[in-house]
């Protein structure tokens, strides 16, 4: 979407899928019509992106469903897909011939007002259709969404427009899933295969841990109307805080090997109680995915603990735990918001593809590094709504905030995450025991 | 503890036990010397209220456990005790003799830096020691900590005086959940048995439902260091907020009645998403404790619900979804606590014995009502630690802040809170599962 | 009852209890009147006998359910004296008032055909009515039923009398029970106490393992009509079988060590599939209430394991992981049954009073031993009916049988069963899991 | 094999699988060599029936696992194989060479002796190898097994023609899973796809119900040796019963309508406990596959359900039920043997490859019909060992007879069954809430 205007920002958070996704939304101040031919670049680019990511799977990768908080991949693809049937299609010219009347039921997430659903447990029974079929239906809808974006010259109303743009972040939202979710389930094979064959890291210098300070004071926090945010994101408004400091980087593998060979998992007085039932009922002794042997399952398959890089997949009981080992804290979300505007997003999932957290390097200068592109960071806040949040009206908006209780919020944006759908103000959430996203901490303390 | 000085500010949490109780804290800026005769006053204040709370239950009520969240009225007298055992006399002149060396395992809730401890849920499993002997052992410790404060004269240090004042808090704390507790208890029992014989409720003229107007901008939240406080109701800090309304009284059985009326637990979109799945995992239809005839089980047994008084023994989800559903919402705590400053704290544990939340009354003019007293009212906010907010060092300390993820604040006081023990800083803790409590809620909207 | 004629057999089966018990029969062959004063002393007697049982134990201890396979004393106290009032006072002469109409639903087990009944698990919320209120009630049938026998003279009808001689039987299997729930109870507590104090046990000179050996071909089994029996013994059937030989006398605990010292807890290899799983998945490690220092919790409190007592506390899966380890097998009920004939029954229960599991005796001579007294033995037998068994007709005899899947047979009789409730034909049977009731296991092998 | 000479008796029970598989076993009296064209021959054969069976299957059907008693296909495929390389090839002339060694891991089964084994829970999350993978395996195995058939001349030792035997019957046990396995998964598709498309089923004149009479007194049961058979199906024993009546044929789905239309499933008294708790707790209504609209799903997708052909997938305790609702009872698996001798055995797997259970027909004349080839019969037996069963010596018997509890036998042998893996003595077992086997009952009476 063009800069510089006001455009929709949308209502959000599909969280179901384990992440904040969107939903729906109204316009707002859209000054100017829609550019289309941007429109359409960025749809054949978003939809040509998820299938480029998954084309080293095969069709019995793609099927599995490894748990319950997990999708298979078939799964991602064929509800991404329908997301622009029903929403786009569906709301269109009236002239789109719906693909397979039953594949409704099988891939609505949650959206209740659109119909029933298969159950999400059991989105891994559904071997068929297989996944040439499913192929077959994102060529019929992204054809119908082209046609529809390119052959309708000025026919196509801005809400259209909105609703294909919030499709397309939608199913950024479900590319990094498609990679969580793939490498949960590959980390479960014993033959620890790789999803894709991963390039060798770029070389780094490692720069040392140092603390950022930031004052306090009156700050506006939240979107603030330029560009696509969800809804969660808003509306804008006004916090007090106190002077903090934040770490110049994630906490790496290295320490937070430290803290295992401390005892960091043995010692009941450095954890949340719920993270302490956690640790002792799941036998947690290490972050998700790690071997043993000095190694950790990826993408790539299993792979040498880098030392310097962000540690990752870890819980927010973990991420808590350590800093209180450390003498520290997490920052709160509007901390991490204050500092991570001073910095340029990134996102390391096409750029590079390395697919996985990479080290920091002293190239980055005295600013707060690798808020984005490396690992989503556990804040110390819960996923609740701004002040002032409302629920849209109409079909979609009935499940607004739906799941703004027993998250905590992520901030920043991994390396699975587009780099275009990374922003500041951009509020991730998962239950503190989730490990299976690509999930590392910042430390932080008062200034 | 005498008015205008400043007095010990303790630290905070022993919501093992469900709720917000305490632990310890440091002594700060405490001028002069405590006042022994009237610790001492309130020690065996407190001491016999206990006591009076029990009298009509038998030693069998007194002694099961009805589910893991609750604990036997047994055991609530004998750590009560254990308290000051352990950390007032084991913290005092050296001479006192300790009653039984086993008690420390049994009736030790969750401190492990003081020992081992027998597992919460198997609480309900010690039928030894038998009532009788548990009653020996207050005896054998209150006796003690009278000696200490009556005999002792000015040997008694600031220390021991404020951890004496903190053991009556905390005693005070488990006075709620033995009446919580045993209620729960009784509940189960086909025969609906009461608890005690109830008083016939006063005659009120009830008042229309009004909506407060308060101004936002900047306020400071918080503890202000003046009389008693746990910690987590520190730092005190500056907050902003918008402009808000907020009820004149809490939301009533005969409001809640429409709510279910209209399909209230049938109508997923009003829910958030763990609170449907607590609706249809465990078949809610109704707040807890309602029998489905038009009456509900009370500490008196089986009462005729009161249309005019605080609808009560709802989780947050169901707070939630009935906000949603009049199109309101919750208040946060700070706006919560804003409001509760105009008004005067009240309880009706002892004063009036109601023990059950009761209708307001148009007596009480146009400021908000009923913030103390009733029901304890569920927040929109998690439970998280203030900014600034620090674990306390030592011993007790390691457990500071252990409950603050996953659990909403509830504010006010409840009809079975001791009128002395309610604040309007207080901050309440539970799962937003939580039923057995006397936990009601007030909607608010933006002003 | 009186011996040399025949009298009723009764239909069974209350294995909701965990073991069998009566339900109820029809008459058959009686040839005679039953003798009332013989059948009144009876009464008196065994229902003196559970009062006996319980006097040590506190109205707390009486209260508590420790588990859903067992109930609380009080319960079984009042569930003894509503069968009486349910099935004879009810069945009597109509002038019976009774004590509580909401005790029927209070304290049936699980005979639908006579109401609704309160939930198993559920048992020990029942605070209410108090332990005195159930002696009440225990006296106000107890008097009534006297009162039938005495002063009714002739009027007493056949069926009522066996009835009552049903009751008593009942009434004598949870004597049983009521002294290994309470046990499993006390277990609990970490302070070990003791349900009453125990007699030093008698001296006895142990005498070693040695095998006995029986005929084949084919026996009659099952129960001859002669006395009292439950229907699951009979009808007496025509079986053909194999030469055996069987240990005279039950594995003991040092024999039990010594399978512990192998390893036999750790090898896979030595267990059935479930039995493998329930040691891994509880951590069985030993027999159940073994306190790892070469001492157990008896019904005395903690005592000694005495090395020549038959081992106890085993489930199913022990037994046969034992036999396999020591290269034999566990016998069939019918092998069993064939054996027992030969000697005397025995019952340790009052007569000494030992309540626990004592050595054998080289004085027992060449034949097998301890077949009655110290522990029901599990044999290789699933419970079935036995061919030709039928379900009676009528209100009760609804449930005829409907334990008869996923349980095993266990044989004998145990150190808390009552003498007279001994007999060879008994069949008692638990889930192969079950560890609370006094279970051992005696070795058999192919001749 | 051939005919009228004794040959190998095997001892069995890879009952992991669900029901009894074999294992590996002893040669006994082979007075001549065996004939390895006939072996070969039958080799080629069971492995192409196997790739045949799955043809219509996508790869994505053949990866999933429906639940933890099912295998996905692609797991059978491998482990079918696994078993020759294990047992056939590394015991054969040493010059084998292992085709991945990571396998031996991933497709045993619970064969603790050779090796670790991958959980059976997690089958399903082995999307690698790929199916491609999993049939090069196979024609690497085939192919060694072929050359040592047919290269190797009079060098196949007897033992090795036994266990190439032995993984045949495994195999063909396999096939039948294979078939109830895919029925489970698609049964779970809201699209109720079809595993292939099924033959309409041939014109029968379904005959009355009748009961055939049967004499009691000494019969000897289990296999007589000529012949391949299990171990469980040995030692033939003699056994002493009464005379008996046998239905001619099955229960039927309108029979079994008519039970459902008399409240079968809401009447307790027609339960066992353990039934009825089946019922309540998983909300059983009826038979597995039921639709609800007159239709059931099959291998052939929903088809309409034929009111003359046996009733399928019905539990232990449906089948207990029935019986307990009809006034009759299920036979035993002697009774059942006795009859069974009468009657040529039959598969329809191959022979018509209808897949589904079939009418009876009246051209089957007076004696019991349909006793093999269209539903496995639930029986009243337990399963247990036979008297003088023994567990083999060696690495693979360490496991004999670990499935001896807990499971019921059924007798027969179903539409999915081999046709010669059919036989009488045949003992195949369950628990007794397993529902996706094609399981029915055939109803008895006492004489």
């Amino acid at each position: 979407m063009a800069s510089g205007r006001r455009v929709p920002i949308y209502i959000t958070s599909d969280t179901d899928e384990g992440g904040g996704l969107m939903l729906e939304g109204g316009l707002r101040d859209t000054a100017s019509e829609p550019d289309l031919a941007v429109l359409a670049a960025r749809f054949a680019r978003v939809r040509r992106v998820t299938e480029e990511l998954v084309k080293d799977l095969t069709a019995e990768d793609q099927t599995v469903q490894s748990m319950p908080d997990a999708s298979p991949t078939k799964w991602h693809l064929a509800h991404t897909t329908w997301f622009f049937e029903t929403f786009v299609l569906a709301d269109g010219d009236g002239r789109y011939e719906v693909f397979d009347p039953r594949f409704g039921h099988l891939f609505n997430s949650y959206y209740a007002a659109v119909g029933s659903r298969h159950p999400r447990p059991e989105r891994g029974f559904l071997t068929r259709p297989g996944l040439d079929r499913v192929h077959g239906y994102r060529r019929h809808v992204t054809a119908a969404v082209r046609r529809m974006l390119e052959g309708a010259g000025g026919e196509v109303r801005p809400r259209t427009a909105a609703l294909i743009d919030l499709g397309l972040h939608h199913e950024q939202q479900h590319q990094e899933l498609i990679l969580t979710d793939i490498l949960d389930l590959l980390a479960r094979n014993p033959l620890k295969p790789a999803a894709r064959t991963l390039p060798s890291p770029p070389s780094r210098n490692p720069r040392p841990l140092r603390y950022v300070a930031f004052e306090g004071g009156l700050h506006d926090i939240g979107h603030d109307g330029l560009g696509f945010a969800y809804d969660n994101e808003g509306p804008r408004h006004r916090v007090h805080l106190s002077p903090f400091k934040l770490a110049n980087r994630p906490v790496t593998n290295a320490e937070f090997g430290e803290f295992i060979a401390d005892g960091g998992y043995a010692r009941e007085s450095l954890w949340l109680a719920d993270g302490w039932a956690a640790v002792r009922g799941r036998g947690w002794a290490a972050p998700a995915y790690w071997l043993g042997d000095g190694t950790a399952m990826s993408l790539g398959g299993a792979l040498p603990l880098d030392d310097e890089a962000p540690v990752s997949h870890v819980s927010y009981y973990e991420a808590d735990a350590f800093a209180r080992w450390a003498g520290k804290r997490l920052p709160t979300e509007v901390e991490w918001e204050i500092a991570a505007r001073r910095v340029a997003t990134r996102g390391n999932l096409l750029d590079g593809g390395w697919l996985r957290p990479l080290p920091g390097d002293e190239a980055d200068g005295e600013e707060p590094g690798q808020m984005f592109g490396d690992v989503w960071e556990w804040t110390a806040s819960a996923y609740s709504p701004y002040p002032g949040f409302r629920p849209s009206a109409g079909a979609i908006g009935e499940y607004n905030g739906k799941f703004m209780v027993n998250q905590m919020v992520l901030r920043g944006g991994s390396c699975a995450t587009p780099a275009d759908h990374i922003r500041a103000t951009y509020r991730n959430f998962f239950y503190p025991d989730a490990r299976w996203q690509f999930s590392g901490l910042r430390l932080a303390e008062d200034a």
